[in-house]
């Protein structure tokens, strides 16, 4: 029997990041490489009380098949707590937020297409795009993030005009950078002028660790942008919950695109986290987070700066959210250090898959939230002296 | 700010259901028309017991970011349950059946690919297929489904070679018919000689009435058959859980086009679920669901004599499942007397979407297990008058 794939299964690889996660399963390897919150963050105890509760009020409704556009007190709730003026009609529960990039390269991208994206860039999101057929452009960045004078030259003309611009601006995955107040500015500026749509990602915003980030994107211009967000990362990602707030050309066929896609995200779990939500508690529970998370970012500092400090590798100070970018010595290649590194008991992420066109090979991701402080100590140690060991 | 939409947006419609669905939430409109398991058959308890389980004893790691694959505890469950032999690695975790559909439309389906289906034909299959560039062909069917010796004139040649054809032999959604023994037997054969490959759908196989059906396809030819499966009318819908079962062959596309579509399906929900059944107790629900179920077709076959016999309106008789199939008498559109019909108080869903080509503008698909029987009495009552009155 022949299987005759479609061209488009060639566009599928399978994820750089999970063959290494499948690498740092075994015993002894410390991770520093998983996207992973930190599991002391999750509201167990408040899912299991919503849990008994949607199902002793509201059982056969949260069991049943249910709209595609998800749940409407969650669908309100989303948009009240969002930082600007957003109808619940124009909120799309999705199945995490990943789905939502699904959606968004389903609806807007044919093959061949066009879109930007930042440099280096969300892997997920590559790879939600590539079986359509992007062709995707890196746009020029530096360690603020995007540089929007750059955008009109990558944005393309006529039949090759770019479909949108991706950006994650506040505590980007990989490099936890953030983009400040005026490039926000510039960016939404440029993209009108040049009518560029773009598509803005928020899974970390709420994680910040001294200040809040200035406004999104989506705020400042909401028909031009696209806004995806996520529970994940201020709840558990293990419920999949997302969503997207699409502007009103684009929300009718992302909404049948997900019927087709999935029907709808799990009611039950829409109301689980309802429940859970509606009374404020995100109030008091995503500072702790934040709290957390920015001891664990500390602490991995103070573990580079001992073990590194002084020689040829640099790293960034992110203001919030769970990713560091650490630039290895000149020479010394993060992807070929991955397996002395995996030997030594440290895993990381190498760089390299996340860009676009020419990716840095020294570049490397390192998550500061899911090991704790003492496994930071020996991952950071074990991590130096296969670099030395390298340059040696 | 202008939005491109991709040429397959163009291929996304609203369903038809849906919009139907819709109309028939006012007040007073009892509604034969969407494809909602009881109710009365959610193990709510269960499921209450299981939540409170699975968070108190394994609750970090149900919240957490998990395998595309799947929580290996339930793929081996669903491959010990069917009836042949799987090995569990090729049992892909879905969030719901549905999306097991868009994952096989995306690997294996290229813009202008050839797709059999049966004529009629599930209508979120159709959904599914559409947007990646399916040209869809029904293959010709009679009252026990599919003709297996049609099959190779249909399949088309080299380039226009079909892909696959989609089937649903068991208790099929919309028409409630069964393949039987001999048409399988032929219709394995006949594939396996023209070398078509085979995607089974079998959300309903477990609901029979009085014998259990015969094997699935896959069980005939496991390397030619893709197998669709759901917990949705065993256990619940609202929990988005199906799978899929794929040879060799195909498994590690459908898994990357998983892991670029939602990561995984939630694992909380996979644990439940894991949780309710892994101590044999589908071997006690599932009867109950098919004597329920029975009694509720029991009950509209009555009402249906009661109401039409005699006349030029006929049916037919499932034998599983939760659909039954009505031919209005000559003359009556189905699409024209849907409006007529809520207005009396009925609903229903006309049979014309479920065709790829050549609808029969005549026929409808009932739903007997969501309404109760007095309803059922009172539906079937309303929908004969205004039969009637569209006749006279």
């Amino acid at each position: 029997m022949t299987w005759t794939l479609a061209g488009r299964a060639a566009g599928l690889n399978p994820s750089v990041i999970r063959e290494i996660l499948k690498v740092t399963e075994r015993p002894g390897v410390i991770s520093l490489a998983g996207g992973l919150p930190s599991p002391r963050t999750f509201p167990i105890a408040e899912f299991a009380a919503a849990s008994a509760t949607v199902l002793e009020r509201d059982g056969s409704a949260a069991l049943q098949y249910a709209a595609s556009e998800g749940y409407r007190p969650l669908r309100e709730f989303v948009a009240e707590r969002l930082p600007w003026e957003v109808d619940p009609e124009h909120v799309l529960i999705t199945t995490g937020s990943q789905q939502g990039l699904d959606l968004v390269a389903k609806v807007l991208v044919d093959e061949g297409s066009r879109v930007l994206v930042e440099t280096p860039t969300y892997l997920g999101a590559l790879q939600a795009f590539s079986p359509f057929g992007a062709r995707v452009a890196g746009v020029r960045s530096d360690d603020e993030g995007l540089l929007p004078d750059t955008l009109a030259a990558a944005a393309g003309q006529g039949a090759d005009r770019a479909r949108f611009l991706y950006v994650l601006p506040t505590f980007q995955n990989p490099t936890g950078r953030m983009l400040g107040e005026q490039r926000r500015a510039r960016l939404v500026e440029v993209a009108a002028e040049i009518g560029l749509p773009l598509v803005e990602d928020n899974p970390y915003g709420e994680l910040w660790f001294d200040n809040p980030p200035p406004a999104p994107l989506a705020a400042r211009n909401p028909d031009g942008v696209l806004y995806l967000g996520s529970f994940s990362k201020v709840l558990a990602p293990g419920l999949r919950l997302g969503f997207v707030v699409a502007p009103g050309d684009v929300f009718p066929k992302l909404l049948q695109a997900k019927q087709a896609a999935d029907l709808h995200s799990p009611g039950f779990n829409q109301r689980m986290v309802h429940e859970v939500v509606r009374g404020g508690f995100l109030d008091h529970h995503v500072p702790t987070i934040r709290t957390l998370y920015r001891a664990q970012r500390d602490h991995m500092l103070a573990a580079l700066e001992r073990e590194f400090g002084g020689g040829g590798t640099s790293w960034n100070v992110p203001a919030g959210g769970m990713f560091l970018w650490l630039r290895l010595p000149e020479g010394v290649d993060a992807l070929e250090l991955l397996p002395l590194a995996v030997e030594a008991g440290v895993a990381f992420v190498p760089g390299g898959p996340f860009f676009a066109t020419d990716p840095d090979p020294r570049a490397m991701r390192l998550s500061f939230v899911t090991a704790g402080p003492d496994e930071i100590d020996t991952a950071v140690a074990a991590l130096a002296r296969v670099v030395g060991a390298r340059r040696a």
